[in-house]
């Protein structure tokens, strides 16, 4: 926990493609941290469009940014045009080095992972993206929520409320959490038992990973060559 | 459930002041059901910002809105703006009353209530506001998700996840929602129990009560207005 009256600087990479709740799940939780300023950068400061079509706009410029404290990397289909961006990769290392906390929800973990960031941590990711870890060095742990040091790597999507609240709970104490979460109405009950592979039925996971294949594969070519520019033999 | 062949037009109304999770947790889920089209529709076109400050934009006007198969209507502080606003509580009346579906989330029920659109239905809302729902004539069901015919209200905030994949499942089958859910990786894990008032520490609740005290007697105030005003005593 840090002291109450240290003002925290939070920022979220927003991009082209996002998967809109990778963001504004955490934004509902990070917008609401006591005593700190919260803030979506982008490559420019020109609306972006999240996979689906939603429209969202960076409040600056990554170039804008002042070092922060908390770094949220969001992920979404969209990640995969960044993988070799050395602009947005330079700017997570450089983030990365001096922010107190990283979140990476998602997909956002192979972003971090191309920055090199991964190496011998231990990360999560979504379901269709989880085998591709080893290839950025890191250690993959099938959970939820991974908290690795300063670290918290949220799975799919919806995944980064459960990683939020926690890191809200790291960043300001478990009780700024709680009211955060009571605030949220966050006491979940999905209609149906079907938000992860092993509990989804058969024929549902697998016409999801029929409609993921394309993208998994570019995925695991861009990890690959990744792999091979940092030096990682997976 | 609806013919797969029928094409589906899903709107969310788009307002300043719109709790953005209202909006953006159902979005991921609207945004992926099979055969429909979904945009976001304002008064103007211009941007607007969610309560802690996100920039969302409409895809389009409320005039130039079809008539809709499902009508979402998010809540957030910026609701009571709209309590009195004769241009959107018509439109929400046009539309509910051509509509198959209608969707209520957290406060949007309290916009649904000012267009008289709640009177002898049985709904919810969030929280903080649940008491008020009698001065729209509505019968209050403290569920998270309450179904009432063609209407589904969801409770607070992060409710609208759960109501939309249940709304889901009521238009396109509960196989398309659980492929949905899976897709989202959907399986909760709050890291505390603090998302109802019955099972927030008593002291997190206090504050909570006392943080929206000020809105919660403005949205009481203009309730008895709006019942004034419908001839409903409560």
């Amino acid at each position: 926990m840090i002291p109450p009256d240290t003002h925290l600087q939070i920022g979220s990479l927003l991009f082209e493609g996002v998967d809109q709740i990778d963001l504004t799940g955490p934004f509902e939780v990070l917008s609401r941290i006591p005593n700190a300023t919260y803030r979506l950068y982008g490559k420019t400061t020109e609306p972006v469009r999240d996979v689906r079509g939603l429209r969202l706009s960076p409040d600056a410029s990554l170039a804008e940014a002042p070092q922060l404290d908390v770094l949220h990397v969001p992920g979404g289909f969209g990640q995969e045009a960044l993988m070799e961006d050395e602009a947005v990769l330079g700017w997570l290392c450089d983030q990365a080095a001096g922010a107190r906390s990283v979140f990476s929800v998602c997909t956002g973990a192979l972003l971090c992972g191309a920055a090199g960031l991964l190496r011998g941590r231990r990360a999560t990711t979504h379901w269709a993206s989880f085998d591709l870890l080893p290839f950025f060095g890191a250690i993959p742990v099938d959970q939820r929520v991974v908290v690795d040091g300063s670290w918290v790597f949220a799975a799919g999507v919806t995944a980064g409320i459960d990683g939020a609240l926690r890191l809200a709970a790291e960043l300001r104490g478990v009780d700024a959490a709680q009211a955060i979460q009571l605030y949220m109405a966050y006491a979940p009950e999905p209609p149906f038992d079907s938000g992860t592979p092993e509990r989804a039925p058969p024929a549902i996971l697998e016409q999801a990973r029929a409609a993921v294949a394309a993208i998994t594969e570019r995925r695991a070519d861009t990890a690959r060559r990744v792999a091979a520019r940092l030096g990682i033999a997976p």
